[in-house]
């Protein structure tokens, strides 16, 4: 990755119409948008991450790898309910040299405490036991209802300072953001939302990791590079305009449904439940 | 499973010093609760079901059904977030005759319509394609905060009404599993807590499916024979008195915890993150 003014897309996860995953899709998407500046956070939440297996994920990055990118660019989505499963995924994305791993924290259990969620992290951690190993922790309290407070990042960042090096933060909660940029020196904060681009970089956030940058990441690399400039606030107009184009509709199916368009290649219109099909 | 007046166990599982399953210690437990008349749903939320791989899952399922006891008392939970995972789980408890399948919807997304969650349990029914296959559907809005309507339950009944055959509900919401019952005749209402034990069975109901069986079915099933005599309330008020001696403290760790005591063994107080050790 690089930072700060990093644009990271989620990469949409191409279906066939048996809703069985895609590797040529997908390598062919995860080019364009390297090509294009943008680094990778596949299987992420726009990435329906959560709906792939295991071995699916794999199967899929292996595939990125073979074809001889920069691993350093990509940062996958790794974290599961079942610690084997984080484990397994993590430790084979850092053995691949991903820059970094995305790792939400297990979701089922509700209402579990920080103290359980730093024995969750810190159990993967140690079983991965890999220097090569970074973690971004996962904070998107709207689908995970699992929220890591400051408190925690705090914590891992004590007990694994090599290891545990950023946020993306996608709970739209600026304050959140802005603290934690704050109070973390050297620790990377991307922002879930590219309305926050323009805010997150003069903070000195790290950048976005933005499901529209799937489509819209040659505008984000546009304000990276921008954002000291007199043009700043044109460019992030241009992108809340964007963002006000597809708002409203369910988000997967609709970018879906644009790239498809935009490649003339239908196929890309599969979600697997439960996203639906965009109308 | 026997209904009316079945009484479940969400099996505990074991786990040694390294976190790793035991499958010794989860068939003895299985042995012990059938033998007891308590049937099982391994991999609930006691279970910490959704803290196991996929493959963990059916190492544990193999290794019970290779001691020859009846499959048909057992409804493992098979509900994931990945579409494959569910399905390659609800396939092999199938063929593996299991009674039935106790499914979660899938539950990182929130917010989803009866349409994506009606998608969602079509495309693993369809995708097992066997007609052994018996779903119970597994309502606990807490922790999957992705509630199952009984307009989807509905919906489903009429769609697969050969396979779609029950409900786990775990809202501890007596007006929903009363409602269940009086709308779906035929239709298997399990209540997820003992405490309404007598009330489902006197509504017609089929039990109950409760963490405290692991430890209390004995008294579960002494009301599941009682409940239409005299002695029935203070039956259910046996159960209460349990019920309030293990309340207030984290669940899985105390009811391991006693466990571990009751059998003089104490690999048994081990717990996966997010759950932690009891004191």
């Amino acid at each position: 990755m690089s930072f700060p003014g990093s644009v990271i897309a989620p990469v949409l996860t191409p279906f066939d119409s048996q809703l069985e995953v895609d590797p040529l899709r997908f390598v062919a998407l995860c080019r364009v948008l390297l090509d294009q500046g943008v680094d990778l956070a596949p299987f992420g939440t726009t990435s329906e991450g959560p709906s792939l297996s295991v071995d699916e994920r794999l199967r899929l990055l292996d595939a990125l790898a073979e074809t001889g990118v920069d691993m350093g660019r990509v940062m996958p989505g790794t974290g599961c309910c079942a610690l084997p499963d984080t484990v397994r995924l993590s430790a084979h994305a850092a053995r691949l040299g991903c820059g970094a791993v995305l790792m939400l924290p297990p979701f089922y259990y509700k209402g579990v405490s920080d103290d359980a969620l730093f024995a969750s992290f810190a159990a993967v951690i140690e079983r991965v036991a890999d220097p090569r190993l970074k973690v971004v922790l996962y904070h998107f309290p709207r689908h995970s209802q699992t929220p890591i407070s400051l408190e925690l990042v705090d914590r891992l960042r004590r007990a694994f300072p090599d290891t545990v090096v950023g946020l993306k933060d996608s709970s739209g909660d600026w304050d959140n953001m802005r603290t934690a940029i704050e109070r973390f020196p050297g620790f990377h904060v991307w922002s879930g939302t590219e309305r926050l681009m323009l805010d997150i970089l003069r903070a000195g956030g790290a950048g976005v990791i933005s499901a529209n940058a799937n489509l819209n990441g040659r505008a984000m690399l546009d304000l990276a590079q921008g954002w000291r400039g007199a043009e700043a606030k044109a460019l992030q107009t241009r992108l809340d305009q964007f963002r006000a184009a597809v708002q409203g509709r369910p988000l997967i199916p609709a970018l879906k449904a644009m790239l498809a368009d935009w490649l003339e290649d239908p196929e890309w219109r599969h979600v697997r439940p439960p996203q639906l099909l965009s109308d």
